[in-house]
């Protein structure tokens, strides 16, 4: 009945037939930092760093993990993230920034940025200086504006900038349009297909204030087939391969990310010891086969690390049932904080949060309280009997949510909060009326 | 060549091919203000206020026009609207706030709220008594639990406060399911058809401490055709009529907006004259038809005032020719700030905005910064051969772009600029990096 494998790992329900997080009754969280709210569950959060650093790190050493911040970040969790071990996949200078003033919190010289990566198909002028100011270690150049834009400006900064070159597979991974990345007509990256990989690696091998060590490619988000990772880590291996005699030295690889997570409990995503196993097991093969170094291998995983550690709780309001038609359940959140359903036609589980005990007996369809039809974050999920004023949890809320939250409807924005072992702290604290309005001009 | 119809009332190309909006060129915007940013006219604006009011009072002397807040707001903006004597269509506490705020800035006394009207599918308690506090004019009120909410906070309040009830007609406007609202199986309003409008009717009748003085319908956003607003109108009226035996004395008929406007060069949307022509030819001939006295007419445009007074500017960075399947020109903004095209998939015309004389050579495909495929913001549209540095114009941007408008892959948002008479002033300023994380507790 509760589909536990879809709520972070610390989730239970006890006695009163409430939801529990980190040892935080949803009730008492609802009551003190009001709704909606964003819950992290910070044991799921290590444990799924750690998962992911060990289970590529004990199949190959030479193995590093970067999180996609773009999934969600902040500074609390930016730090929480760096002690696990993790670098950082950045693809704006509001990220880059983020990260970097985060880990200079208490700090007394500059962080150590080796492991941040700036991915993006169209960084401007601006964000490639910032990188270059910061010296993070590497620019996943995206396009040739970008390959001859970087090598003037590292030339301007006296500098050389360790880069890799995002090559494009043509592989479809099979998950949605909006996210299927890797395939030929794409924005991102270099088409091997189309010749204007090889192009770019031999541009960036004769840049001076570049130096080109290595290849990143990214198939799309969320991606639940091993498949297309194995086909395109070896094609791009092999691709790689035609230019050791031109000079290129793979130091680093890159299959970037999306790595599925269950929304519902009818999903089986690959566990992180299968994507590592499919990955580490083709790059070495393949490697073998062609009598290559082995190189440094980054992954990045976002969504997979902090969308099934968020909660995001919600109280009912309006209760407007339409014989016949559909019993609405609205809610204090919606659309502004999770455009997901409305944008990718997500599919999520919904939980009773106070009575999560009680008969699932009535189908409903859980509304936002924003001004459109379009609004609704689950439709004919079951849940028991509800009045105004009950709680309701929607899970995997932790990527992609906050991340994506608008002011529309000029509603504020919801706190995030992080639970662990019984006691919560907030991490943001929810918007105010004057915050709105904060950038205006009278 | 030059789409004039769906750019603003002022917008022109100068001898140099430079779009220019209010007498400002477009290149000297972008670079007193950086891009992406967002440029209103004023004098559109205005216009668009004026063409609303005189269409609807010059056929109906007892018409009132309220702007409908979601659409975009901000405080300059809600000042030239009391101005030009809108009222305000608000749909939470936020931009009820906003709009408070900014009335009373260089007043003395509290700002004059009769003509504030709040709608909404769930708002919160906090929301209603905010309402109550405030003395605004009007409470939309939109289910059973809302009624039961307000008549006992209106209580504690010692206050009555005056109500409209939103009905849904149960017609299909043909628009984007997403912003179909007044059919049966929606998430707004009282169903006339399932028989819950004649009980809200009577609840709201033998409820102490509210007022029902009329009925409030919206059908959906936009709008294209009349006939919809024209059977809802009749119908709407025709169910006020059978319970005026019982005490409704209809003082306030809300037909809502949802009016069209021309997003690309093809579309043609009624006038304003049109819709006023149905809606009040609809009301008088109904009221007459069943002698009842013709109340007060309150119709809410907000697309419809401020999209087509605005234009988003862009700057062109990586470009990228992918042979036989697409050309990408990607921008230095997108998803983030106009969230339509993925959401909605919304069509827009793109104007070389420095280049605007050259031949449309070129079919193209805009992408934005942000990291998802979906990120694109208009498809195969002809422009000339550019370069990076060029500037691109996105019109009809003004509504549902800042106002849905995130920080996704924090990205600031986007400064709004108002034009006027060859000078522009800044009335939201860019974010910074350290807006981002504002919120976040450390």
């Amino acid at each position: 009945m509760f589909p536990k494998a879809v709520f972070p790992d610390t989730a239970e329900i006890n006695p009163q037939g409430h939801l529990v997080i980190g040892g935080c009754a949803a009730p008492d969280l609802a009551a003190e930092y009001g709704t909606p709210v964003y819950v992290l569950d910070e044991a799921t959060i290590r444990a799924r760093c750690h998962s992911f650093v060990s289970e590529f790190q004990s199949r190959y050493p030479a193995a590093r993990v970067a999180y996609a911040c773009k999934a969600f970040i902040n500074p609390a969790l930016a730090r929480l993230l760096y002690e696990e071990g993790l670098g950082f996949d950045v693809v704006s200078g509001g990220e880059l920034a983020t990260v970097v003033n985060a880990l200079q919190l208490g700090q007394s010289g500059r962080p150590e940025l080796d492991h941040v990566y700036f991915h993006g198909n169209n960084k401007t002028p601006q964000e490639l200086a910032e990188a270059l100011e910061q010296s993070i270690g590497w620019v996943v150049v995206d396009s040739f504006h970008e390959l001859e834009l970087l090598n003037r400006l590292a030339g301007e900064a006296g500098k050389t900038q360790n880069i890799l070159l995002r090559v494009s597979p043509g592989i479809d991974p099979h998950t949605h349009v909006y996210t299927t990345t890797g395939i030929l007509d794409s924005k991102f990256g270099f088409s091997i297909q189309t010749g204007h990989a090889a192009l770019a690696v031999r541009q960036a091998l004769a840049a001076p204030n570049l130096n080109l060590r290595g290849l990143h490619f990214h198939l799309g988000s969320p991606v639940f087939e091993l498949e297309p990772y194995r086909v395109a880590t070896e094609l791009v291996l092999r691709f790689a391969a035609e230019f050791r005699e031109e000079g290129l030295q793979l130091q680093q690889f890159s299959p970037g990310g999306g790595f599925a997570v269950a929304y519902t409990r009818d999903q089986s995503p690959p566990s992180v010891a299968a994507y590592a196993e499919t990955i580490v097991s083709a790059m070495t093969a393949t490697c073998d086969d062609l009598g290559m170094e082995p190189p440094a291998l980054v992954v990045e995983p976002g969504r997979s690390i902090i969308g099934p550690a968020g909660v995001a709780l919600y109280r009912v309001g309006a209760i407007k049932d339409i014989p016949g038609v559909r019993k609405f359940l609205s809610v204090d959140g919606g659309m502004g904080d999770n455009i997901r359903p409305a944008l990718y036609q997500a599919q999520y589980e919904v939980l009773a949060a106070n009575r999560a005990n009680d008969a699932l007996s009535e189908k409903v369809t859980i509304a936002g309280k924003y001004c459109e039809s379009g609004d609704l974050l689950a439709s004919d999920v079951m849940l028991p009997p509800l009045e105004p004023g009950d709680l309701l949890a929607v899970p995997v809320a932790g990527a992609y949510c906050p991340s994506m939250a608008s002011n529309y409807n000029l509603n504020p924005r919801p706190p995030m909060v992080l639970a662990a072992n019984g006691a919560s702290r907030l991490i943001r604290r929810r918007e105010t009326y004057q915050d709105l309005t904060h950038c205006d001009v009278a």
